[in-house]
């Protein structure tokens, strides 16, 4: 089960940072060469920053983008063999009608392998089932996004709160029947991580917009850390594995990881 | 620009069909066989359909679970070489913050050379721009989807209509600055259809959810076109490529093409 491997992650691990393994071939360090470049500086990120983090979250864009499909199977595949108490958090926002979401799922849970993967909600409920379908796999929805645009369809009033908060409850009432469901909430919008919290209970909340998106941290962790100080996958990407761009990258982003993390382990103590 | 490949297709073709690409190799005929099953099938399907469509949509998610990207690929490219006035509508329904959208805009645009894309506007206006900002390309927006969940989210109640009222009204007021925005609305809510139109004017809608889902393609007519008489792309997947299962499944799918074809040329005229 997703939860139970989370769970698992979060306390032996001691963190709750999560770092986006989202690589773009031109920002890479002039010292990745070779045929597999995304791959390579991925196995020298996943290695500097795993004492740090309870996940890691490849965004599938990056490798979709320039063909590097099988770039992206070799980095979930290194940190399934090597840090096999890790879950991978396929980032990919994906949502359509149920035939063409099945092929969806089976592109994340079983192409990839991955343990859960990030989905749209827009078209409704019928459109994530065969995701949640994959009872042992994770399944986060999107809620309230970190960008600045989020509220054109998210804040839009309805009657019983927002849209967003239309989302929080069909999470919790409807699409998670078989427990294997988490929410996306931004850390640019920590009154509504708030929100969410306390419509959610303990469910799983994965936080972008620390670090490059400028969310505040403090003010993330007081919104949205469940009663057992846990209950959140703060992510950053580019803030950790861009922190150096010499031949020593990796170090800097194993740095940075270790500090953010522990900066997080400060304030929720 | 997309709008006036499109306008070229509707007319020098006299048809307002498209047909959608998603082949699933399960379902495949027995005749299909070799290395490269989908384009195989593909090749076949668009040579005998192209006589009697105004453009083609392969769904990517059919490609994508089973590792068969450099199939699409061939697909598209078959599409340019062999009907180079027929444009090639990529569904995506892609949704991701800016930096991540460029990737997806680049997958795509640049990687696939799709002329137009499907895209989720759950996240907000800005997560559409890094796509709009392709001024020649297409980008059909989801607006109301044609599934029976479609209602969750896109139906509720608003101080101005509904979520999917507020679509179409940012769609137009908006995001069609470069006058390549689209609309996706369900024909199994004529209703609905109804309503974008007179919010949008000329704006192309494309229509899913006839044949295989039970959308009544009276309604969809009556409801939809604009005011010369067009502006639709009425598509179909399962009901035209599965139309047979045998050697002849081409012949077939051809015939069922060109019925669909003939029979909304009958209604709208």
């Amino acid at each position: 089960m997703f939860k139970e491997q989370l769970n698992l992650a979060w306390r032996s691990r001691n963190s709750l940072l999560c770092v986006g393994l989202d690589p773009d071939l031109e920002k890479l360090p002039d010292s990745i060469k070779g045929t597999e470049p995304l791959f390579t500086f991925n196995r020298e990120i996943i290695d500097a920053t795993a004492p740090w983090v309870c996940a890691f979250k490849p965004q599938i864009a990056y490798y979709s983008a320039v063909g590097a499909e099988i770039e992206l199977v070799k980095t979930i595949n290194y940190i399934k063999e090597n840090y096999p108490d890790i879950p991978v958090i396929l980032d990919a926002k994906r949502g359509d009608i149920g035939a063409t979401a099945s092929m969806y799922a089976r592109e994340a849970f079983v192409r990839y392998g991955a343990d859960a993967v990030t989905v749209n909600p827009y078209m409704g409920g019928d459109t994530l089932e065969p995701f949640l379908d994959y009872r042992d796999r994770g399944v986060f929805v999107l809620c309230r996004t970190s960008n600045p645009g989020s509220g054109d369809i998210q804040t839009l009033k309805t009657p019983r709160g927002s849209v967003a908060t239309e989302v929080a409850r069909m999470a919790v009432e409807e699409w998670n029947q078989n427990d294997n469901v988490a929410l996306v909430v931004g850390a640019t919008y920590p009154e509504q991580i708030a929100e969410v919290r306390r419509q959610v209970g303990e469910m799983p909340l994965l936080i972008p917009g620390i670090g490059a998106q400028g969310g505040d941290l403090a003010q993330v962790l007081e919104s949205g850390l469940d009663r057992k100080g846990a209950g959140l996958l703060i992510n950053a990407s580019r803030s950790i594995i861009y922190a150096g761009s010499g031949a020593d990258f990796a170090m800097q982003a194993g740095a940075e990881a270790r500090r953010l993390s522990e900066e997080i382990n400060t304030l929720r103590t």
